[in-house]
């Protein structure tokens, strides 16, 4: 059993700690968060605790806090034993100024309280400073999830931008889809399985291949016609796009 | 048994032409296509023509061409009967210029001939220019699918807008994602899954209900940190997409 002490108590957090108990390979002996408003979430059989001072003894000691937060707040642990890691995507390894060994675990999935993951399904994106905290590291992913990366931190930032692209802003053509929409009193439902078979097609097609539409065609009039009926933020990400899929297209 | 000619080879009319020979309440009487390049793409055992003046007499006409062509084309339609439709999203039902009797039938999917489709779970919107038509109509797109709306041609071109920032613009950024991921050797399989779950929380979610992320939370240095990693249209797509996330989220 590997020994592990959650930090935090956000969108993360809630999902490790549940991912955590569910792992029989995993001994998840205490929770620190400072947030006490946040304990109805989380199980109250999982000793808790809001003071550094008062950490338990673990194997891995998971900091799943703000990005901005994760330096100053890793300055403040005081250990002398253990590997201490975050889960940010963006931050490097050296984000991280503790004394004690240093790692990083990135579960790359978006996190909402109120829609349940399959963890094992989460592909996690590892990285140590030295070979043999990696072993222990690898296999405590290995105990969540069945996909597992050996990513560096140069690597890992350009994943999280990819990451945003293609999961953040992909998530906000749906947002202006059903604003356009719920202007007109068309069902958003009828979208679905439109949005359904894009991602469908990724198991077979890359995303170029994968790709139709008038902009595609570069089919001026339609593109045209579809310009004239938006305004605003709409119409500059409809031009930017489109000129992006057509230069796809081009080359 | 409504019998059916359809007109037209493209990545509609193939789809259409197999779902047509699945329904048992369709009898799909002739194929009309003037592009015989394409013709090992289709049953050779339906008849097929490329003349006009051949038609076969049919209740229905299904016009699956591009969009530029369909009022010039339907104008050559010498019909004394039966319901002309086209499929497309964006012309109106006055596009077609034929004598005989008018609707349209858009199935909202994304169409490759390499992707098998499931044309039971594409909705169908539907609109005639009569009553009679309509019952005729709504009758053959419920033989063909579980999923049939009536939409009007103003409604219909909000909902193809709609529909190519669902598909053709999501699926540009996960075109987007993989090229990052490309550049540094990283895997496009790490992403599958947040894509897949990025689909997924519509289930039970609204996109803006679903969003997450440094643009959601407005995280001004993970933001600019990505900025100074990218250039040219990949920069101005992040910088234009994010600041759109970010204003739905201060309203």
């Amino acid at each position: 059993m590997i020994k592990v002490v959650l930090l935090g108590a956000g969108n993360v957090a809630y999902h490790l700690a549940k991912a955590f108990q569910e792992s029989s390979n995993i001994d998840f002996v205490q929770h620190f968060r400072r947030n006490r408003a946040k304990d109805a979430d989380f199980d109250s059989n999982i000793s808790k605790t809001d003071r550094l001072n008062t950490l338990a003894k673990a194997d891995i000691y998971v900091i799943a806090i703000n990005d901005d937060a994760i330096s100053s707040f890793s300055k403040q642990l005081d250990l002398d034993h253990g590997l201490v890691v975050h889960t940010s995507g963006s931050m490097p390894l050296n984000a991280l100024k503790c004394k004690a060994n240093k790692g990083v675990f990135y579960p790359l999935q978006t996190f909402s309280v109120t829609k349940n993951i399959n963890f094992k399904e989460v592909p996690i994106a590892i990285e140590t400073e030295d070979e043999k905290d990696f072993e222990l590291l690898e296999q405590f992913a290995r105990s969540l999830s069945h996909i597992v990366y050996e990513i560096n931190s140069e690597q890992r930032e350009k994943l999280h931008i990819a990451a945003v692209f293609a999961n953040n802003f992909s998530n906000q053509m749906f947002k202006i889809a059903k604003d356009i929409c719920d202007e007109y009193a068309i069902s958003f439902d009828l979208l679905k399985p439109i949005i359904k078979e894009t991602v469908g097609k990724l198991e077979t097609l890359n995303p170029k291949q994968a790709q139709t539409g008038p902009a595609k065609r570069n089919d001026r009039k339609v593109i045209e016609k579809h310009l004239s009926q938006l305004s605003g933020e709409q119409k500059e990400i409809y031009a930017l796009i489109s000129a992006s899929i057509t230069r796809t297209f081009k080359n």
